[in-house]
């Protein structure tokens, strides 16, 4: 049987989400939980794709399978059971052998939130702290470059090798709530660190006459100065 | 000199407020930047009251004298260099000699909050994971017979003497958004685990027959249950 699940985690304390010897991880915390629910087998989890270290998920995605059927809302309950209370496991489901968690993801969605107030240490590690103004409407205006299809070898990481670096973006979303930006991006897919540069970017155009076009169009990482820090990020959805 | 701090702290990673050998600490802390800024002077501060384990300030207030003076913002500076991130020195001003953070509060304000939806990973050290329905309606009619000058005993800390657990609420707001419940406490001042208490009775209140005036007038704190969990409760304000 195959089994997808739905889970939320706070990345602050994982090394990431995939597996490492030693790390504590994602996807090794929950592995180790289905081992002991299966009474000692390894069982690999397939997820929508990685995050990176101290970045969360709200609806992160992950396939795996059983031999034996298990009750959805025993399995649920024992794989909350059996990992620590920074992952949560919202939802479980039956789906077809055929389905792949990663290959068959036709959207993606990524928030990321910055505090353009004062530091707030209660956030820290739930937002970035950027802690100085910034243009919104220059932002607004800029991020609709990102949206359609586009080479955003401009944000990728250049050891990242892909055989493609085009991808689609297919919504922007930038909403300001008091000190609180929060920007969400829509895709059928996102290269690594491809929003946490889009967002570096963002900012560095916000503050000086750079554009988004250039950058973008340029197809160099190095038009442009920092990524933005993982804990503003979070994977909010994915489907299928 | 005397001078006058507002900071917030991230309660979590702290064996409370107050100053404990070998513990970490927010008052140790606080006096260990102080003695680093004076040159390896002991410096006492006085805060408007203590917090526990686990509960967060968003504006804390405290009193402290130097000999010399400093200029305001390179106080304010150095105290936020030599603390750790978790906390944060929002505000700082010089003070009357006279003036006590402790004995001379006015106004305190708390707020609690509850989450009444899903398990959220995210927001486990900030919200209480109640993850069950409240009634709110009888949690808002309940409230108010709190409102008022009572005696407190029936939610006070029994091993906490006092010569009175008389206090003064002034405002009690209970509002709702989404699966979130925050409820705010204005009072002249609180008992060690008073907020905790009241918030621990009216879930158990919302849940049963019983009722707040019952509690209150048997000054007795074992007509109900269980006391609220610190992580969901922050000192909001405190006024002079």
């Amino acid at each position: 049987m195959r089994y997808l699940i739905t889970f939320s985690y706070d990345g602050t304390n994982f090394s990431g989400y995939q597996k490492q010897p030693k790390l504590r991880t994602v996807q090794g915390e929950i592995e180790d939980a289905l081992k002991k629910i299966s009474g000692g087998l390894d069982i690999e989890i397939n997820s929508s794709g990685r995050t990176d270290r101290g970045v969360h998920a709200i609806n992160q995605k992950a396939h795996f399978d059983l031999y034996k059927k298990v009750a959805l809302h025993k399995l649920k309950m024992a794989l909350n059971t059996y990992t620590n209370k920074d992952i949560y496991i919202k939802d479980i489901k039956i789906v077809d052998n055929n389905f792949h968690a990663r290959y068959m993801v036709k959207k993606k969605e990524y928030i990321y939130k910055i505090n353009i107030g004062e530091y707030n240490p209660l956030d820290r590690n739930y937002i970035f702290q950027y802690n100085n103004k910034l243009n919104i409407i220059k932002i607004k205006k800029e991020s609709k470059y990102l949206i359609g299809t586009h080479d955003f070898s401009s944000f990728a990481n250049k050891e990242d090798k892909k055989e493609s670096y085009v991808r689609t973006i297919y919504k922007i979303y930038v909403k300001k709530n008091k000190d609180i930006l929060t920007i969400k991006f829509i895709g059928n897919g996102f290269l690594k660190y491809q929003v946490r540069n889009m967002i570096g970017a963002l900012i560095e155009v916000s503050n000086t006459n750079k554009s988004i076009k250039d950058i973008l169009n340029q197809k160099n990482r190095k038009t442009f100065g920092k990524i933005a820090p993982p804990e503003g990020l979070y994977l909010s959805n994915v489907e299928y």
